[in-house]
């Protein structure tokens, strides 16, 4: 399958070629990949800031360990997800599923109750949960990207208060959670010729 | 693109269609991409458990709330996280790096150093991490069977304590995070009909 093909031959960039900036057709088809991704109950409760500002990301490159990708990429991608979200978040979901399933909010009742019952729990477990729906949408990307033959980078190693600061995303309520840097490979990134570590079938996989 | 149009084909599948399996061929590319999915330095700190056993899968359904995917797919994969991850799961991997790229593990001792110092953070904080990791496996394994037309439900919904015990991960020091049931959907099933709600690109991306 050429998908295979396509995720043995990505790997995490190290240096991406800063002439090259990905077309406005596949940066979209890869952002609407993510739009797409799964969530629980479909709640999306995160945003993708798409970071091209030159000047901005050089002041993030700062608080990335002064990692190249940050600046260097096509475009930086900061997955951020919501610290506030709450019952009134279900409220816009249901209301967003009432409008484009041209059903009557109060039908779906039932459905936003139990949701909002998830709602109760520790804030600290609420957005626990919350944060491993962004994780999927990383997932979503950096298929797409590889499929696109798109060249990525996903980044943990950041000072994610700093970021929340320099992009504003504080006062809305945003913390950044992840960033997926894309581009494509410089020819001198020698990262791109090592093989692929993976766990064996054998050591991943469990029969039952 | 046609990945847009599998991405807006699939959706959480509620009926499965309990006559057709998934073919060894098409499992076995799902199962690949899984295992090539990325993972924070690449340490792949999980298993992925595939339960076809009718038995095994009918106790899982009691504690899942008893939802007929448990049962019904051709499939269910488990995602668990390896609770006893530590600095020897360092060492396991920088094994692994050195076998596979021709190196000797003391050339890596840098490296492996960096990565021990990230399990120096509390157990809790590393475990929140790993676990992560699991979910951009989840979204490899969703993007990737949308492009096989495998049908899947991403659920959250069971008691993973129980999964634990019924599927012996406790003593393996495995945890279940995550559940992945594949297949094909019922002709049934009213919910493949139902439009897609997602949010809105203008509601979604920020652009900086």
């Amino acid at each position: 399958m050429a998908l295979i093909e396509q995720l043995n031959k990505r790997y995490a960039t190290k240096n991406f070629d800063t002439t090259k900036k990905i077309s406005t057709e596949n940066l979209s088809t890869l952002l609407e990949a993510i739009r797409l991704s799964a969530s629980s109950y479909g709640l999306q409760a995160y945003k993708v800031v798409v970071v091209e500002n030159d000047e901005i990301r050089k002041r993030l490159r700062e608080v990335s360990w002064n990692q190249s990708q940050i600046t260097d990429a096509s475009q930086l991608l900061v997955f951020a997800v919501e610290t506030d979200a709450s019952e009134s978040t279900v409220d816009g979901f249901v209301a967003n599923i009432a409008k484009t399933r041209n059903m009557e909010a109060k039908d779906l009742t039932g459905y936003s109750d139990m949701m909002k019952g998830t709602f109760q729990r520790p804030k600290e477990v609420v957005l626990n949960w919350l944060t491993h729906q962004v994780y999927i949408g990383l997932g979503f990307g950096l298929v797409t990207a590889a499929e696109l033959n798109i060249d990525a980078c996903p980044m943990e190693g950041f000072d994610s208060d700093k970021y929340d600061e320099i992009l504003g995303l504080k006062k809305q309520n945003l913390h950044s959670v992840v960033l997926l840097a894309v581009g494509y490979r410089s020819a001198e990134d020698g990262y791109q010729h090592l093989a692929k570590v993976r766990r064996s079938k054998a050591d991943f996989f469990v029969n039952v």
